[in-house]
């Protein structure tokens, strides 16, 4: 392989996959970025067997050929370079970068042994706007915790139906619900789990994307895929495993009407219960007590190692009187996932699962299990 | 104590002093910061028995009195609250706070067990100016390193010899040193050494302070002390214990003179360094390779594992041809210690140390050892 590049392409790719390559002890090549020529363009891959990226650039190709690079060694080294023409050469499993005064040598791989990144692009797909895309994904992406016992919940659910697609999330204590309005439509239904490292890696790569990503279906992968404005020729790549399993029939648990209810400022609410959660022990627990009478709730938390904590917080609040306790983490994750300057809170007595949601917008839902007390 | 002071002034403070309270597990009052009133003012210190700090601010004073809390929960508490009045009032050993909506009560520890900070007010003192002085302690603050055989090196030197203060730093490997010219004259001389930590402190605490510390001599401690703008009454007051012993006598090891002297662009040298880093393998070695007859610098490093690295940098080169070998993390260090834009870098043979010092700034200078390669 001989190629000439621009040093500030080379490094926008290697920054992109270089996150996909992992510190693999078991097979040292996954820790390595394949590099390669395909007819006039240079192509970057990595994976971890999980996810699989691909990155293309146009470059000056003299002589086709590929090899593997360490990853990390290959993107601080281009980083450090400036930006000028960089000479590529592959020889005798060396990768040889020429750029102005500067000259290395770097010891690879074989390119054949490195792992085949599948290619799905024969599928059916579906048009996804990148940035409100990844800032939908960012509202669920923490929710899930990895689970060896229930391995579906570990994942993200997505589910397609026509023009519409809802996602969700759940650690079985809390769960997060977001519907996107699709611009076109699908002919069959798909339903599928996708890896939370997946979903996290999805949001870096694509959130700074302006205009569409694709996302094609497989029956065991997905692929999302950016072209590149000028030709039409795929720039990024993104393919990944799912997660088997059925993911459980969690609309039964989002309450579908409301005993109380509180309209909030969301920034003062979130301050009083992150200032609660100083107070609130090894349990997490802060307690809400809800006052309609006074228009008011006042949130408690105490700890007989630390002291104890009270505020109040006013607001449009309906319904019954309600004495109720949560983690904080979890109401936390909850009202941060909210952009509205207000939020809707809606209980249905102390021992079932209260509702978060924005004013103004029904595509967004948070259900959050309260603290038994009893 | 029943006391009432503006949210913003008590954040300011904690911000100040919990940097010095310290996680001890065998003296837990370590980790509280004693909070008290005095006459008119509020006054917060901490200590970690080397380290101590004072911090004052005029306040509305309706009981005197005094306790110690928590540093961290204090500190976290009071940066969540809104910037309006708060009252503290200690009951019983603990602190209440008070501010709009939110009501807490802390537990604390009775303010007699807290440990005393020594005041040495009464001794001679020398002004600095604040933001220069801390950007002089800064070249040198990371050199020392910490050492049970050799304490005296652990800390930072300083000597005051009428209008001249002289700072240095080692760790056998590199030194720094700087220059200071005072605005007064000091009628005894002063040497001394003062810990790494310290001088840590000083450069977060004062850095961004606008105007003049005075810095109080006696013969185990120093003192900094800050001025409140208004009432000259001290605002800040930095105690610190002295490192005993004899520093070395390293003036002996600064070279006096060169065979060869390179004049670089130092964010182009520095550049090189870093890059050729990435090569060096396990033992960081870098070599230079200085030709005279073509004006130029050539930087290699290599690594079995890894590969090969060759730069080259030109510059004003004068002397003899020399092959030199560094660790370029010691290297780095002396070049990121030079903010001047082009810097003198000057040897005497492969096996003497080689000396680092800006253009046009005879007030810092750092002396290099090579790796002795044969």
């Amino acid at each position: 392989m001989k190629v000439q590049i621009l040093q500030e392409k080379l490094k926008e790719g290697l920054n992109i996959v270089e996150r996909i390559s992992s510190k693999s002890l078991t097979l040292p090549i996954l820790n390595n970025i394949l590099v390669s020529s395909e007819k006039n363009f240079l192509n970057l891959a990595a994976t971890d067997l999980e996810i699989g990226i691909n990155w293309w650039v146009l470059a000056k190709i003299e002589k086709q050929g590929k090899i593997t690079i360490p990853s990390r060694l290959l993107s601080s080294f281009v980083g450090f370079l400036p930006n000028k023409k960089i000479n590529l050469e592959v020889k005798n499993n060396n990768l040889i970068c020429e750029c102005e005064n500067y000259k290395t040598q770097i010891k690879g791989l074989p390119a054949e042994e490195f792992p085949l990144i599948p290619k799905i692009s024969e599928a059916e797909s579906i048009v996804l706007e990148s940035a409100s895309f990844c800032k939908s994904l960012s509202q669920l992406a923490d929710i899930a915790v990895p689970s060896t016992t229930r391995p579906e919940i570990s994942g993200i659910y997505f589910s397609f139906q026509k023009k519409l697609l809802t996602i969700a999330s759940t650690d079985s204590f809390r769960l997060g619900e977001k519907k996107i309005y699709l611009k076109n439509s699908l002919a069959q239904e798909y339903s599928l789990i996708l890896p939370q490292k997946t979903v996290k890696e999805i949001i870096n790569i694509f959130s700074e994307k302006p205009g569409e990503i694709k996302m094609f279906f497989s029956p065991n992968q997905v692929m999302f895929e950016y072209l590149m404005e000028e030709t039409k020729h795929a720039q990024i790549q993104v393919v990944s495993r799912l997660i088997e399993g059925e993911y459980p029939n969690y609309q039964e648990i989002i309450p579908k009407k409301f005993t109380t209810q509180l309209i909030l400022d969301r920034a003062e609410f979130l301050n009083q219960v992150k200032t609660a959660s100083l107070f609130s022990g090894k349990i997490n627990e802060i307690k809400i007590k809800v006052i309609p009478k006074e228009k008011k709730a006042l949130i408690f938390s105490q700890s007989p190692d630390i002291g104890n904590y009270q505020s109040s917080i006013s607001g449009k609040i309906e319904g019954k009187p309600i004495e109720i306790s949560f983690n904080h983490r979890f109401l936390l994750e909850g009202i941060s996932g909210i952009k509205s300057s207000e939020l809707i809170f809606e209980m249905n007595g102390d021992s079932n699962p209260g509702l978060l949601k924005p004013v103004g917008d029904d595509t967004y839902l948070y259900v959050v299990m309260p603290i038994k007390t009893t």
